[in-house]
């Protein structure tokens, strides 16, 4: 009999806000497996923002997600049919397959993980790219001096949530900035953040500088719109921002900033990245992070849609900030 | 006899464009000399930009200028009485003297130049603080690559030239945006910019993108407002941008940046810079500027006002952009 490999792909482009009619789920028939190919099971398959703006025919980074064809995305799972001479059958890999539950490949982009001191998903959040993501842009760009104020927004998220760990590592403060009480208070609680303040509590500016009393000298930031005029208002000479998403404007309104004379006066320094141009940097991250997981010395929280159908619900839900810690869909 | 001295002081902040009744014409008599001190009679005095910031009392990265006192500027001049051991009668001088026609001086902040192969009045333009801003943003910021643009707001003037000219040098192609056709034949004819483009023809975008078809790598930024927008929109990935000034802005006004998301998609660099913050790379570009003055390889052109009487009109004119080239008042 043959098995079916169940797909979402990209039916129609967003005019605005991303909606379920956007996507198509999709039977494919698995073909025989080629020789040198090898087959996985999608065990886990992340959802991340930056696959909105793929779905956008614009001019960006990266090439237009194509219409018809299966989402693009990162996957763990567990290879279940080899004719590949380094992978087994039994191998745990990470790939990027996109929305699918299985993916077939000759190895290229495929590297395989060990999931004996790390669970396995965790190679799609802290141990992956959104791991990697904060790493870089707290390391590389914000550079935190001990004593120095980092904050950091969508705190409670997974790109957010390994910054602030590790900038609390380098000695700075570290202060979140979350939507709801929920998830500031768990970004101070079990993520270990000085503070966390609440943008939809309505105070924003008054509330991050009653937790930034000397100011903020480094600031990582994933959301853009007043969430980032708002911090650009409490930096210090010399600061540094880096800049990794701005989910806020995804949609399509473009959202002002508006005080850019803040760069000047402050003398600041912006850094827009990508993490997947930085290959450089990805063993060293990885191994930092892997380490750190394994010790449980850093730590994540996981939401989980259970099934290749709720995908695309999964993944409005995170562009509204409605997920909390990383958003994964479980396959199996 | 007593010696009068004439001096242009504060006389309140500016409530939105600066007006000739904010400052005020004083008269003091030149009190005897020290010992230890030496006394200069100034033959030109500088007009700038930042000037106007501080005559705001707003948190920024100086103290504002105070009220009922002599406004603060650089002057080149020369050295007119001394009890100072070296400096002598004849000497000529770069200080930051302000808005008068006399300084008295212990020496400190007193730079003795060579005015028989420079111009004396360089020394407050391409041979001074516009001339090593202009290296600094180029060199330190933008570090252009051999065949890469560079665009330049504000083109035809003090840093603006500078910045071009050095772009070229580096084998870059140097683009200006200037005020007024006249400015932007002297931008291409005389400073050598391979294009110029009149932000006041109103076609801003359209004509740009016509002299950047390989779109824009880095840029020198004096202005703000709807250049840095459209600027903004041509750069290419990984392109620099050298915050320096913000003209369009200064009058109070703050002007949005309309599309910030393109810092991150086109991963840009962003940086504010005050020149006189990195005070190690001054001998370095003076030297190099110097040397290029000289040999009447790199060119510039002065606005001068005749008088001290005049700084006020000369100073709003340069804000609304009415100089052509470095803005000068001229004392002896």
């Amino acid at each position: 009999m043959t098995q079916i490999n169940r797909q979402w792909v990209l039916a129609s482009r967003p005019e605005g806000a991303a909606s379920p009619s956007n996507f198509r789920l999709v039977e494919a028939p698995l073909e025989p497996l080629a020789d040198g190919h090898f087959r996985v099971r999608n065990h886990y398959m992340s959802l991340d923002p930056y696959m909105r703006g793929r779905m956008n025919d614009s001019k960006s980074y990266a090439a237009p997600q194509p219409l018809d064809q299966v989402m693009i995305g990162g996957t763990v799972g567990e290879v279940v049919e080899s004719k590949h001479p380094k992978f087994a059958v039994g191998d745990k890999v990470v790939a990027m397959f996109g929305w699918q539950e299985f993916g077939t490949s000759d190895g290229a982009g495929v590297r395989k993980v060990d999931a004996t001191h790390i669970p396995l998903s965790a190679y799609l959040g802290a141990v992956g790219m959104p791991g990697v993501t904060g790493w870089y842009g707290l390391n590389k760009i914000i550079a935190p001096r001990a004593g120095e104020t980092v904050v950091v927004s969508a705190a409670s998220g997974a790109v957010g949530g390994v910054v602030g760990q590790l900038a609390k590592r380098a000695g700075a403060r570290a202060v979140g900035i979350a939507g709801g009480a929920d998830k500031c208070r768990y970004v101070v609680e079990h993520l270990g953040f000085d503070a966390c303040v609440d943008y939809k509590a309505g105070n924003l500016y008054q509330d991050l500088k009653a937790v930034t009393p000397d100011g903020v000298d480094g600031y990582f930031e994933n959301v853009g719109g007043e969430v980032l005029d708002v911090t650009l208002a409490r930096m210090n000479a010399f600061g540094r921002i880096a800049l990794c998403g701005m989910i806020a404007s995804y949609d399509g309104q473009p959202l002002p900033l508006k005080h850019p004379a803040l760069l000047l006066t402050q003398r600041l320094l912006v850094q827009g990245f990508i993490v997947s141009e930085h290959p450089d940097v990805w063993p060293e991250a990885l191994t930092e992070l892997g380490t750190l997981v394994a010790q449980k010395q850093l730590h994540y929280r996981e939401s989980v849609a259970e099934g290749i159908e709720q995908a695309p619900q999964a993944f409005i839900g995170l562009l509204k900030g409605k997920n909390f810690g990383k958003q994964l869909v479980k396959l199996i």
